[in-house]
């Protein structure tokens, strides 16, 4: 048992080191209340929306004919490649089947995160082909620059996920880089992980690698990964993701059924056409993972944003973006499925003003929408395009004041503080009073305040003193030493030599590709 | 009665060129719900240990003798200084008499602002001693860099109001500043302002000036003038404040009525100990104003920060601050007076990332504690002790994105847009679809989306070409542009004449001081 349970997670919490266990707990526990900007009547009205585009429209599921198949056999309407639902058909089948709240497992299971309900789990950025820092500038992503950012991520206290494509290691064939990613953040990391979604037998290939850390039964009954299925919006998904999606569903793993829209482009201008067309998109991948297997963990997803009507390009931390956001929450809460969106967003070129305007912005809105699962959290620079090293030190950082924020308020005696007050209050009028000494400052200074690790606070003089560094100047510090101080969290011997044996023969078995 | 409305305003808006219509909406009607972190069996938890500070440990007067005495006669208690207040007599003052919602009045009315209700007033950073642009770094500022400011918040579509001290001009004496400081709101903007409060008699002058421009009759009947009347907490207010207090009130101006809270320091460190003193003190200092002048308006005011348990420093964008100001936020709704925080807040020394993050969190804290009377909107830098030039114009673009945010969500036939979505959903399933070229999109581009003047939002390629600029060196620009562009509003001549006829004999009746 003792054994079996060390296989299953590839090296348990007995073995970590003290220095191993976070500061921060596993993931956040909302204790503030939602907060919805449209009442029940208008979300209502866009559900119906969302079910009118079911039915009337339908949503294309392109070029997978068995999907198709399944989809008729559950009493959708064929047309083509398109699909009609009875209206309540998709709903009816998440409220059904798809779970409220699951676990992600971690191989430690002091990392296990806890998906929906109350609960938000924040994750490194997913995608970027280019890395970013000070002394280098940009250039494409590497194998070394994918394992330094889930080296940081480990290190991150509150960041409770590895991510998946934290950057794109363009070094590697395209058809073979899946395996170096997933086995790094096996090996480097010991916090739960994304899956490949970019072929359907990469996705197999994830499946297959967690089975050799988690054992074939355990991966059947629990939930060790998420990956993220993106709608072609307009309405529709491609054949790729589909395939993907099944891989997971099968294995009853977690999908992110997520519609990427720029609005305007990919959907109406307005809130509510997105929030009703996303919907719709979200309703049909995620109704249709519960046909591919009943109970498989779903999440629905919100990617959003507002495109420039000047240059065209996609923006990021508007207001347009947090409403839509703050609409899909809401949607989610109501159908009864955990919420994905993301934060620190923006489309600054470098770490500047910008960068810290948009994150925030978009930070804050992923606590307003109350997201579940918050991808992008930290590294998010241009667009997505770039992974910066210094952003992703600073967003960490911030990631902790969500945490804090999320926490909420301590009405205890404690909290009151009441004898504080009266403390200080029975001083003498004419001298000046001050709470510094009194007793519940010293009980409570220590944990009081959320202190950054980044941002600087000290006087102007000490600043100049310091070298008047800005705050990437500081971030770029802290990244270094933060990769010079790394250690690998322990992994069992057998499980890492049967992941790099597995790797060698699949690897083996097919040619280099870049398609 | 044409001559004297444009007597009483100074320049009426029909006299105005239509290029200081604003853009933008005078002021801010919020149209999204309230938030509040805490429920309401919490927030009255609260307010019992307010009156329980007010009728046991009291709040100090401070050398005003007038003052005691006024609150012996309402049926306070006096010891010393020192004042009691029987539980309920505060809140049943202030609810009795003071206005709920009132209008400030400009000398251009189209500039009139209201405050309380649902309504939110941005207004520029206050205080700062320093200045800071990118060509000269950080230095005293002047009554040029004043004047400067307000000329750019003028000139700025969403800020509401000329603000105060926008910057201290450390190059006038201390004892005369306050004319020039006043003039220059007068002069140089049509907005709403805010007075003097160094010293009784500079309120005094504040009033006098005002009426000047508004007319005897229309100062005593309306609110021309807000004013910022700070308690010296903890649980104290000192005798210039009371001064000016004073003034303002007897001559039915507004205060704002702020008790200035470095967490920790002036009050205990946890959010609900704050929340309770910071109730007291304001129930105290509003009650007061009610007895100088019954209906005389007041504001709720919330400043706190945390302190920095390394460094003992105010830090800004902090969680903690922004819970503290939800929760002051939620106890002015229910008292029923109008509430005023800050946005823009952040601990950085120059306009780089952390300003960026720091004060996005602050703005955002203010949208969700429904703040009506924003102050230190744009500029604040280094903890309010300087104003950057740079950072005001990014701030007043931010300032925009508060009020797409605050509008909320258009849930007409036109915001559903399920036309569009009919209509792009009607092309074959095998071409790509985009809502670029449709009816819905067409219709709605040019508003749909906030457009930031001050973010860039192009490609890196076009970025670089334009000069990998950073945000800070893109303000830099626009700030400079639009001090050259900047026109006078107009002034009716026979007021500036009596204004500047007022000012030379009061300089010229005391000696120049620098106390």
């Amino acid at each position: 048992m003792a054994r079996e349970r060390r296989r299953r997670r590839g090296g348990s919490a007995d073995e970590s080191d003290a220095k191993n266990i976070p500061k921060a707990p596993a993931y956040i526990k909302r204790k503030i209340p939602h907060y919805s900007i449209l009442s029940d009547d208008d979300l209502s009205i866009i559900e119906d929306n969302a079910d009118t585009i079911l039915e009337e429209i339908g949503i294309v599921f392109s070029e997978d004919q068995e999907a198709l198949d399944i989809l008729k056999k559950a009493g959708a309407s064929i047309d083509g490649m398109r699909v009609r639902f009875p209206k309540g058909m998709c709903r009816k089948l998440i409220q059904d089947n798809a779970p409220k709240q699951f676990t992600q497992f971690a191989r430690n299971p002091e990392r296990n995160v806890e998906i929906g309900g109350d609960n938000m789990v924040l994750v490194p950025a997913y995608g970027p082909p280019f890395v970013h820092d000070l002394d280098e500038g940009r250039r494409y992503a590497t194998i070394e620059d994918f394992r330094n950012f889930i080296k940081l991520a480990y290190m991150s206290d509150n960041l409770h996920h590895s991510g998946g494509t934290i950057c794109e290691p363009v070094d590697l064939p395209v058809n073979k880089r899946h395996f170096d990613m997933v086995y790094s953040h096996i090996k480097y990391s010991d916090k739960p992980f994304m899956g490949s979604v970019t072929a359907a037998e990469r996705a197999q290939d994830t499946v297959d690698m967690v089975k050799i850390v988690f054992g074939d039964e355990f991966v059947d009954k629990n939930c060790v990964l998420i990956s993220l299925i993106n709608a072609s919006s307009p309405m529709s998904f491609d054949a790729t993701m589909l395939g993907a999606l099944k891989v997971y569903a099968r294995n009853n793993q977690a999908t992110i059924i997520t519609p990427f829209i720029v609005a305007g482009a990919m959907a109406p201008t307005t809130a509510v056409g997105v929030a009703a067309q996303s919907l719709a998109e979200g309703l049909a991948g995620m109704a249709f993972a519960q046909l591919v297997r009943p109970g498989a963990p779903v999440i629905y997803g919100n990617f959003v944003t507002a495109m420039s009507m000047k240059s065209g390009a996609p923006t990021f931390g508007t207001p347009e973006a947090a409403h839509m956001m703050n609409i899909s929450g809401a949607l989610a809460r109501r159908l009864g499925v955990p919420f994905r969106s993301g934060g620190g967003f923006n489309g600054a070129k470098m770490p500047d003003a910008q960068a810290g305007y948009e994150a925030a912005n978009t930070m804050q809105a992923t606590l307003n929408a109350s997201v579940n699962f918050n991808l992008h959290t930290a590294g998010w620079l241009e667009g997505g395009l770039c992974m910066s090293y210094e952003k992703f030190i600073m967003d960490a950082d911030q990631a902790g004041m969500m945490r804090v924020s999320a926490e909420g308020i301590d009405m205890s005696e404690n909290g009151q503080a009441m004898d504080a007050i009266r403390e200080i209050g029975s001083f003498s009028d004419d001298v000046p009073k001050h709470f510094l000494g009194c007793e519940h400052t010293k009980k409570n200074f220590k944990t009081a305040f959320y202190m950054s690790d980044v941002l600087d606070d000290n006087s102007f003089e000490q600043w100049v003193q310091d070298g008047s560094r800005d705050t990437a100047m500081l971030a770029n510090g802290i990244y270094k030493k933060m990769l010079s101080e790394y250690e690998l969290p322990p992994l069992d011997t057998e499980i890492d030599e049967a992941l790099l044996a597995y790797m060698k023969e699949r690897k083996d078995s097919f040619e280099d590709s870049n398609v």
